[in-house]
């Protein structure tokens, strides 16, 4: 592998070091907002196909690379691909979402779950992260990514997307201890997914924990983030002569990006509820934060694109240690335009010596 | 109207007065988990002839009450039956929620609106209240309520629910200025429509902000809390020589309850993702609190269930002002007995003195 890397400018920010003007990526970056997504997805059939192929998900990381001058790719691929590893049988139905043949019903069912070897049930998540390295070529690198151990276990128990969490919520207060050995054993999965995903090739990782949010304060410190603390204490930091950044990402968790910031991650990924000005008081400077524009805004007009844009950079103010994003995904009926008068505004805005001497 | 009250805990403690127990009752207590009310809307054949018809609206207000001893009644209604009246022609399909035949497309269709009389486009409602008022004879008090500007708004122009509030949100960013006409004159209704309700014999009222949540902390406070504090600086807060509070829940505005707090209401409605102990310790006693179990505990085992009050009350600790509830409405999966289980409970386990002497 090579490890020349031509735009480092995500790993700097995400380990707090200066850079020349602020990175940006998006969450959703590949994905159905971009028409080259759409035919990739109809010509391969299924979304669990273009996660499954290596070359489908390597084409579908790099589109969005492709029209936009990015500062990272992120991994195409979904959460749910380690519960389908661990024999749950993850299929996904066109408007339904994710639903799993088996979900989890009964102790007995979380009993007998196991850790996956990812080298083999995962492998072509692997191959994926390998190819994509190797097409990236050091342009920019490449995230990978899992779903936090509470976020996949609400997916799990529910068999799918859920309104009301009657399942997973009704688990957590009847009985706690089976939901906490659920938690584990995924937790453990996700460890050694992340791992993986490093050693095959990730050069940044981030959790994606997008119920967090829905837990009482209690529930989140005892069912999500000390999960997620877990892991972060189990992943490798270094691979390449290169520190390996992990971003925790809790949905609708700005009430306890303190805690989060104390699990020992680099960077805090923050939605568009809170005020990145207000968040660094908090939280001082221990960790580096992304975010968090409204993705609504990306339905505005460009010069209220880039108006937004500078008020999410004024608010984070000066210094190292931010990573320009929404605060959650692309939508889909977003017009690709949008995204490019973005990324543009943010190197524009941000850099410290323009980047074409006309700013 | 007969003044009489003979359970005034509610009122008691939105004042931050001493009660013998703490008041309970809860979001959505009368609704699709109790078997009565689906009987109802079966008879009545719609949701809308359940609100429209006094009768009906009184019968329905009431069921929760014969069953458990609630120390309040809210007047069963919709949020949306104001902008009906403004003349968007709302009908509930079964399953889809909410539709507007008319939603808001353009400027001209928001410079046509106009503030309805409530006495004649919403008579229904307070024929309702009227109705409710003689059949409760004093047994507990009637909360009346309405959605909050920007919630109402959020409907007006999606036309319905919204996955990603795509056109609400578009206006926000693109025409401020027509989004603050929509919201001045939904005020305005909103102020009238809720003193009517007073005037009608509501002896506290609640505003929704159901959509307050998605909002930024500035385009909170700019597009939704400022508007509640005009309708707060509008309403009538005394009737029947007594005072009438007012409550408002944002939900999701757990980062905003200092702003709230500080609009002049007598108390806030506080979502499960908040602690209320530190909640106490960030805004002081300047108002009462409502709230906040997770509604998903009523999924529970009921001595599960008792924990949870337990905790509640625990968190909220000494001193007066605080009415139990849920931090959201009962969800349509709930047995009614675990109802049941919860109101024993609050009303037990925060008894000065034990109700029958066995606690």
């Amino acid at each position: 592998m090579n490890a020349t890397l031509h735009n480092d400018r995500l790993l700097r920010a995400l380990l707090r070091q200066p850079v020349d003007a602020t990175p940006v990526w998006l969450m959703r970056q590949a994905g159905r907002y971009l028409p080259e997504y759409r035919a990739a997805r109809a010509r391969a059939g299924s979304f669990m196909a273009l996660c499954q192929t290596p070359e489908w998900a390597c084409e579908v990381t790099l589109q969005p690379l492709a029209r936009f001058p990015l500062d990272a790719a992120i991994l195409f691929s979904d959460i749910l691909t380690v519960p389908d590893a661990m024999g749950l049988g993850l299929t996904f139905s066109d408007g339904e979402g994710p639903q799993f043949a088996r979900p989890l019903r009964s102790a007995a069912d979380i009993a007998r779950l196991a850790v996956p070897d990812p080298e083999a049930a995962l492998r072509y998540v692997m191959d994926a992260v390998r190819l994509i390295r190797r097409e990236l070529a050091g342009r920019v690198p490449l995230i990978g990514f899992a779903g936090s151990p509470w976020t996949l276990a609400t997916y799990m128990v529910e068999g799918g997307s859920s309104k009301d969490y009657h399942r997973i919520k009704g688990l957590l207060y009847d009985q706690p201890g089976l939901l906490h050995r659920l938690l584990e054993v995924t937790a453990q999965a996700v460890t050694l997914y992340l791992n993986a995903q490093i050693a095959a090739g990730a050069q940044a990782v981030m959790i994606f924990d997008t119920w967090g949010g829905i837990l009482t304060p209690r529930a989140y410190r005892e069912f999500s983030l000390r999960y997620m603390a877990q892991i972060v204490a189990g992943l490798t930091r270094e691979a390449e002569n290169r520190a390996v950044p992990v971003i925790l990402f809790t949905k609708g968790g700005g009430a306890w990006l303190e805690a989060i910031a104390a699990t020992g991650c680099d960077a805090v990924g923050v939605d568009w509820t809170v005020d990145l000005g207000e968040v660094r008081r908090r939280i001082g400077t221990q960790v580096a934060l992304q975010g968090n524009l409204d993705p609504a805004v990306l339905y505005a007009a460009p010069e209220r694109i880039r108006e937004q844009v500078a008020q999410v950079l004024a608010d984070f103010g000066t210094g190292p240690g931010h990573v320009f994003n929404l605060g959650h995904g692309v939508q889909p009926g977003v017009d690709p335009e949008r995204v490019g008068t973005l990324v543009a505004a943010v190197h524009e805005l941000s850099a410290s010596q323009p980047p074409h001497g006309d700013a």
